[in-house]
């Protein structure tokens, strides 16, 4: 006799699979496949070196190796809540003390996606609304339909944000009587995933002040995910929203040490306003009562070396390079058809490739042939959420030249190009006129 | 201008701090203190050469190095998957294949706390009921709290979890119709947290034919806590619920490497019936896409090299002494006075104290007599939840013998010796009469 059902929770009712890992997998059982889909990091680049010297360090020293395997606490390792705020300041320019910030504010989570999901956990109830970006990050839009809320996208251009569409949806949103319910505006305000883009410097304070604007009856807290932030290329490093925010009331800021130093040690942090820092510190105590210690140990160490310092600044010149030759290989192939565009992004590593015609999405023809030529991308469908049961915006693709070398970049793309050749050949379709007609969704644009 | 206040969801405003982290801080600041309330492990036999060299190894190799310091998958490790199984394989003197089971069924967690929130999670909405043992483990305790479940807990005597009361339970609840809001039951089923008893051997088909025989509209899972199997000192090693379980469909097991190795890898892992196995790793994929991937390369290096077995079992002699001490000087001090009892625990970390007559509680005159002594207890009122607004059983003291050394264990029952003496002292109470009328909770037993 076969038992009875398992009754799942609501919750979990709400939690499907990322359409991504059933895509990734599928490709991986492509052999010879490049993948320009996978938002891993640079192998090559990896500190093993440096990571089994401050292993060594730390667990020879009889202090802190005992300490180190010992449990630790919800909040994190005092030492590196220390450093993570020391870096903040460097990176804005100011001291921790002129944000109204100190070690207190700060803790460590299991990579900057536990922090997401916390914060998520402490704030949403069903039917809340969460503003973000159109395109933006697919796995906090899947932590978000898990708390069953309802996610507008508002759209991104090359200056990230647009201010004018954010304020005419909250206006919208204000008559509808529904502003309340606005809990979140979540932004990957530096290099952003999927775009590339970054949220320029004039609109950082009007971003703020549109936040404050809106927080009628309840304060909307902005989430500045600067996963990419170190990753820089270019230019001057941008203020944060969270140095704009003197008080500490408004911005939650989100870090990590995945990208700058390894994804493998998984460890992210934040800074929270002291009204939700208890909240979030009570659920991960539920959740797990603290990261791996060891780890932290491991990362106070090598920030004490200059060893993590170091590091992030060997990957710009080096990710800057693999960009680049994306950039060019892009310009020298696809750039010769009609109907193509793409982000020229400053940092991260994504490129969003955006096509004038054709269906980027996983049933599509292009996937297919891309499938076939042995290259795989992110369709940029992922990348936003339906919205009224409508299909989302199907005509880009995400490129990453995070964990592909040089040589897989440049013929990752060649392939691409082949592919977009047999799909426009056999359809007959693209021309430069459709370039200025693409699907637009309900709100947002693939821009 | 003070900004509108941040409104909370309802989950976190169910989600409070467990009452022992403040007493912890609180007693911290008392200087010369002896804990015998953490939770923590052994400190000096730490294995901290083993896991450095083990770092040396992973990193070192240019293969694995990089590897690790990349994302892993949200399941985790393959290798660290297999090895899991195998070590559980022999303990339980079977095969995987025996117990339907292959490395598909494990996942590895941040800890096995993890696996019980994501078990939580996936399974339980407000209003339904879990029943567990009274008293149980209290960070669980604080889980099922933040989901707004009922939790009726179930007593326990020297044979873990009483099964005739358990079957009155349960058919009162069937009586009032709410046998189908029972989703799981919880138990740790080797040398509980917190009193040290093992579910006995002829209980364990017992209480899954009573789990199945309840389970008549929806399918109740057992979640089988067996953080402290491997510490173990003395008689055989019980077979698991789950090696019960053949067709891989009741019980969850949930394991660590915590307590038999080192907490500061947090590395936990869980056998799963396949229907939730898919649910619960897609909330893992929301909550963190997978726990940290180097400290799941240094557990299969320390099981690849033997140095995790040979870990293990050196703590037992080491541990089993730190027991017999606390064992030898319960006897010489608090034996020789009336109306106390206590568990001895052929395993694990705690001794359960109970008193006919003294109020435990944090509170009361002993916690405060403790204090000033310079020893610290987990009042036993923190292992239940209370019922009905009452106030839980609270004549008990959960006492570890984890972290302290020999002398300290034996120094801290000293003082709480002469706390108990002063106590009475004051208050002129005890009785050998007392002891058999203990405060009994609404549905459980002191024990």
């Amino acid at each position: 006799m076969s038992p009875p059902p398992i009754v799942r929770s609501r919750k979990s009712l709400r939690t499907t699979d990322s359409p991504i890992n059933f895509y990734i997998q599928k490709a991986l059982e492509t052999p010879g496949l490049i993948s320009l889909a996978a938002g891993l990091v640079d192998e090559g680049s990896l500190p093993c070196e440096a990571v089994a010297q401050a292993c060594q360090a730390v667990l020879l020293d009889p202090r802190r190796g005992p300490a180190a395997l010992q449990y630790g606490s919800t909040q994190g390792l005092p030492r590196l809540r220390e450093q993570v705020l020391h870096l903040l300041g460097q990176a804005d320019g100011c001291s921790p003390h002129e944000l109204n910030l100190t070690p207190d504010d700060v803790v460590l989570t299991t990579g900057s996606q536990q922090l997401l999901y916390l914060l998520a956990e402490v704030l949403l109830d069903p039917g809340d609304i969460v503003l973000t970006e159109a395109p933006s990050y697919f796995v906090f839009h899947s932590v978000l339909q898990s708390h069953g809320v309802q996610v507008l996208g508002v759209p991104v251009d090359e200056g990230g944000l647009c201010l004018p569409a954010l304020e005419e949806l909250w206006e919208q949103l204000a008559r509808q009587g529904a502003a309340e319910r606005v809990k979140l505006l979540y932004t990957v305000d530096y290099f952003q995933n999927p775009t590339g883009w970054t949220l320029a410097a004039e609109r950082r304070p009007q971003l703020l002040e549109l936040v404050q604007r809106f927080s009628r009856r309840q304060r909307v807290l902005v989430v500045e995910d600067a996963a990419y932030r170190e990753l820089r290329y270019e230019g001057p490093d941008l203020p944060s929203l969270k140095s704009l925010d003197r008080d500490n009331r408004w911005v939650v800021y989100a870090g990590t040490f995945s990208k700058p130093c390894a994804p493998g040690l998984k460890c992210g942090y934040a800074l929270l306003p002291p009204e939700i820092r208890e909240p979030i510190l009570h659920l991960k105590g539920n959740h797990d009562f603290g990261s791996a210690h060891l780890v932290q140990h491991l990362l106070a160490e090598l920030i004490d070396r200059g060893e993590y310092q170091r590091q992030r600044d060997r990957l710009r010149p080096l990710y800057r390079h693999k960009r680049d030759v994306m950039l060019d290989e892009l310009a020298a192939t696809l750039g010769q058809e009609a109907g193509i565009r793409w982000s020229r992004p400053a940092g991260g590593l994504y490129v969003w490739l955006a096509f004038a015609d054709l269906d980027t999405g996983p049933q599509g023809a292009l996937a297919q042939a891309a499938l076939e030529e042995g290259v795989l991308y992110v369709p940029g469908e992922f990348a936003y959420l339906p919205a009224d049961g409508e299909r989302p915006p199907h005509h880009a693709c995400r490129l990453s030249f995070g964990v592909a070398t040089p040589e897989q970049i440049r013929e990752g793309i060649r392939r691409l190009h082949r592919a977009v050749r047999r799909v426009r050949h056999s359809t007959g379709t693209a021309s430069a006129g459709q370039l200025n007609s693409p699907a637009v969704p309900p709100r947002g644009t693939v821009a």
